[in-house]
């Protein structure tokens, strides 16, 4: 939708706030009524993305807690907005003077002085990583709403710089309790060593996630423009330094024949399945009952502290040194925001596929013949 | 949009038909007045499409002629909606019956099956590749707008199976000339050569396209949900077949470094600009000034002639051998289809960014004081 | 939504040309699949807004068939959009060059001159009474989609001039019968005798239509922007002029007092009911079970053969007359399309209404544990 | 929008926040940047909607002032969301238990039950008056940007049960600075003595309120269906208690002449001009450049002190009185929100209206020929 900063159809989600304004939050129109809710259930996914839970994040001290304003009577949701507020703790401006005068490399201070001719440019303002404080607050009611219907939604680092986890080692357990997010502890260790040396180096360092959505029913997602799959590419392609989304097999399919890229049909004790599934779970734009499984890349964090070329707003070159702690990758708590960014997704799309049948009108307004 | 089939919030498009109906087509809501338009500036795209044209493309005769029915008037948009028509002229659906059977392996007919409860098997009815010429018809006026502007969209095959082209041999002239697409004459010479042992070997080849935009300028794109980037990944996924969307650097950005990764200001004649491009013309969701950069990857056919395991609708399991001649790759004939699909992301996000600021709003609604 | 020409989130509909283009035609996207539909379902709601049926309408020879393009095989509709084009046949643009030099009092012409830049003069283009035939052939599907689910919207005239139906001499035959669309024979004939005496006089006449929506369950609408009476008003107030929307009492209740507009709620048989109807079956936005009952006033054909004063578009004044055999009075053929958008409005809601409960989901979805 | 809470399609408000929840607000989506901002421009319409300020108005203490919590940076916005928060200081739940077993006729009690399965009982949770706060707040921001265009939105009370203003005493001061809101001293005086006889008798009143927006220029709206007075239309009938909208003439044109209903063009030294208004400054659903002229009827404060009929929600006849202290009637407070909805509908148009020509995209974007 235009401006931007609202999400979905149906579910639709509207975040606001900036790094270093009075607060954030989010507001959620469309969540159905008579779900039990309270801030506990959003607090829980907040505390996985707070800054300062490892020497890998930034030590910038926000508490990160969430006030629930509206929507929600004797503890379930009424079906009207539901208002969600975090307060912004610690906010200093003072050092952002020296950034209000130069162009960051691989930040949106150019970008947004040239779209809206001045920028709020504490801490990047709207395009700081603290907007993704609105989407998790969100995707968890979304997440607890799938959970409800049997949908599990599971993401986890793939990949930091050089090192892949290997998926036969996989532990969710790991996800949750190691700094790197890593499902698998051995892979999870290299890549704390390798960070290590980026941030010795002043440097940062790329990373990829995965993401499985399970339990999802077959016919998910509308044909053309709003298939499953580009629903979840915008979704995710809208996290601030996310640059390639893939489904499935992904860039992989390009060099792949369609013999060893199709998926035979089963018949199964479950009914038809498919045999394998490099499809990601998701034919012709719509869920096939496999598991949906995506992969995004995200790049280095783009705040480092060697010496870097830039320009002043005047066009004077410059040489600068990014000042403060800064997280030397974004992947581990960007874990949690693509769990939230996918189950808003697929949330959407289940309720619209609510009007895909006219069987479903038929089971929700029986019609009635009485006349008064 | 909910139902899928509507792209777009400024310049909007909502595509119509089936592979087998009586014709397909799109309209165009929102294209602005007063732009030069005839029946020819929008075939000179859809020819690109046309099957064919190549023994790499299926057999099907269709002329695809478009006919505009609205919204033209002398030559000129008039600013109401744009209906164009596509007949469909050789919808044979004898040989469809049996199709109608059994699903598939890679194609939609489960997933539409499990959604609406019943499909048109004719072709893949809705989700056959033929819906691509709405959105290529509608391309075209965006294309022709963006170019009015100083803005050249560019795609073409970047990669057929393992080959894959290299830049510096490119020959614009090449993409429209050869069957491959690609703009490398060496490299599609090997790719033709790859592609005829697929065929040899009754199976098919994946690929994928690469578009470049030039002469964009820096500002477009919205914050949060409808960042630049976000839109062309949700408009390029949607593209059937397609199954990964990279921007700049794409999937390479997981193993770079921040210090390899960021793009330098620098001062030119022409004002700020940035030394390198891994961001691929994006910072922050919005564009930068540098080309815009991006690939995407697509599956290879699904239909192919070797034998394959399914099922059929009853469950029962059936060995198929897919019928027909088939385009061994998709990807030669996709090419202005990505064009197409960036077109329409560029404009509308273009058409949001003339309420960015009120300096705009004072250029086009200067205030008058009197009173009548 | 922007541009104009789209209406309706869930079930929405795009329509498309003018009134002497090749065609007109409307897109409905997100018709529930399932729904048993052929081109006679529609073109028995077409017939009764197309031309030449009475001295009262225009002499335009327009046979107004209508074609459906998409969205429906074997009879029934797939969940994919439906395309539905009417040609015109009759369209002579000859005596229209004089039109395009100066702006008929009452029309569109000056303001679309100030919109675009210029405009499509061909007997009103776009602004022509013609672009209804979309709504209405769109009205006839959501129509029967109501049907099926218990639900009959019934419009009628209410008033023409100075003569009012007396709601006790109700005949639901007379609507399609008479020239009036007047559902009181006494009253329509008081009211043909009326418009003799405008046409003698060489001028039109105004009048109101009354709808009734019967059957709909409680529950419908959304409160705050989306109230059933406000998408109500939207539609309706859109419909070429219609210059006031009433729901219920409507203007009558800036003069009445509170004991006077509350309708007390009693116990039935049937449930809950209201003991009156003087809120027209709408409370907060919502449908309270009685008949949704509403009122749009239209004012007399602008076109009328009196001499009148008006300009050229180079300013230059003049009086015209404008030629040709004009209905004498819109309404009889505008009640089919407030029949039309009744029902697109009602069943818009009532699938965003699908979304209102976690019941209805646990309904659609019951969740499934399996994991495969 | 589905859901119901969000409003505009460009710049586009979301309200949210119940009548005894913690808070109330709106967020804003689309404003342009670099319009000068405080607090104090939004306090100053809040200040005209707030309880207490006279005898027709409830006792509640609120001093709803509001918060500016981003969007806002240096006095000026910035072009991302503005999220705007009014807190609720004087809830008090402890008399509303009994509300909560029955519903209150004239109220959406019954509704929101059908609706949702519960309600917020507090006060009208949602369907409270308070709701109107965000829209208020989110007005006095477009009201500003309309101002800065030249263009004046003002709204009165045009009557009060049985007492008609008379226009030729308008005094705009008096719309302030009188309880009843009306521009006519001496009319106002017998509305005053209206209301108390309606108190004495425990009853309430109805009304209706005028709204009149001068220095629009010509060419706002979309053809269609979103037609200037469609949007109007909406909004206004979206706020609680509206039941009728007329724009120009309204109601009175179902029995006028179109000799009487034409307004004739004039050549004037501001060019083109209307005659006479009776079209109320739209013609086709587009601005006409005289002034923009609609009313609103509202019914009367359904809560009254006088015992009226109603059912338990177990369907227990019950006979109440609504206790409190209540508004003997609704329109005073309403006129404001009357101006918001306007600002609101016609800025939104007036940003759709900036993609209508191509001259407008040739002058924010002039094509520029570099390469880089």
């Amino acid at each position: 939708m235009t401006a931007g900063s609202t999400f979905g159809n149906l579910f639709r989600i509207t975040t606001w706030g900036e790094s270093h304004g009075e607060a954030l939050g989010v507001v959620i129109d469309g969540c159905p009524a008579g779900l039990t809710l309270d801030a506990a259930d959003i607090q829980l996914y907040l505390d996985r993305r707070k800054p300062g839970q490892s020497r890998y994040t930034t030590q910038r001290k926000e508490s990160d807690e969430v006030k629930i304003l509206s929507g929600v009577f004797e503890g379930r949701t009424t079906g009207t907005p539901i208002s969600l507020l975090v307060p912004n703790t610690s906010q200093r401006s003072a050092d952002y003077d020296e950034i209000a005068s130069y162009y960051r490399p691989g930040h949106a201070d150019y970008t947004y002085d040239q779209k809206y001719g001045f920028r709020d440019y504490r801490g990047g303002g709207r395009s700081s990583g603290r907007e993704t404080i609105g989407r998790v607050a969100a995707g968890a009611v979304a997440l607890k709403i799938l959970s409800e219907l049997g949908i599990q939604v599971t993401a986890y680092t793939y990949s930091i710089g050089p090192v892949t986890i290997d998926e036969s080692h996989f532990s969710k357990e790991a996800i949750l309790s190691t700094p790197t997010a890593m499902p698998d502890l051995e892979a999870g260790g290299r890549a704390e060593q390798y960070l290590k040396e980026c941030m010795n180096m002043q440097d940062s360092s790329g990373g990829s996630i995965r993401c499985r959505i399970t339990g999802l029913p077959a016919g998910i997602g509308e044909p053309v423009f709003c298939k499953l799959d580009a629903v979840l590419a915008n979704a995710l392609m809208s996290i601030g330094a996310v640059k390639a989304v893939e489904i499935g097999d992904g860039v992989h399919v390009s060099s792949a024949k369609g013999s060893e890229n199709n998926d035979a049909f089963i018949s199964t004790e479950h009914g038809t399945q498919k045999a394998s599934n490099h499809a990601g779970g998701i034919l012709g734009g719509i869920s096939d009952g496999s598991d949906v499984v995506l992969t995004v890349h995200i790049k280095p964090t783009p705040s480092i502290s060697r010496k870097q070329q830039t320009v002043r707003s005047d066009g004077t070159p410059i040489s600068v040194s990014v000042k403060g702690r800064h997280d030397p990758i974004i992947v581990p708590r960007a874990v949690v925001v693509v769990e939230a960014m996918c189950a808003l997704s697929v949330l959407d799309l289940m309720l619209a596929n609510l009007s895909a049948k006219m069987d479903y009108l038929r089971l929700i307004y029986p019609a009635h013949h009485d006349s008064h």
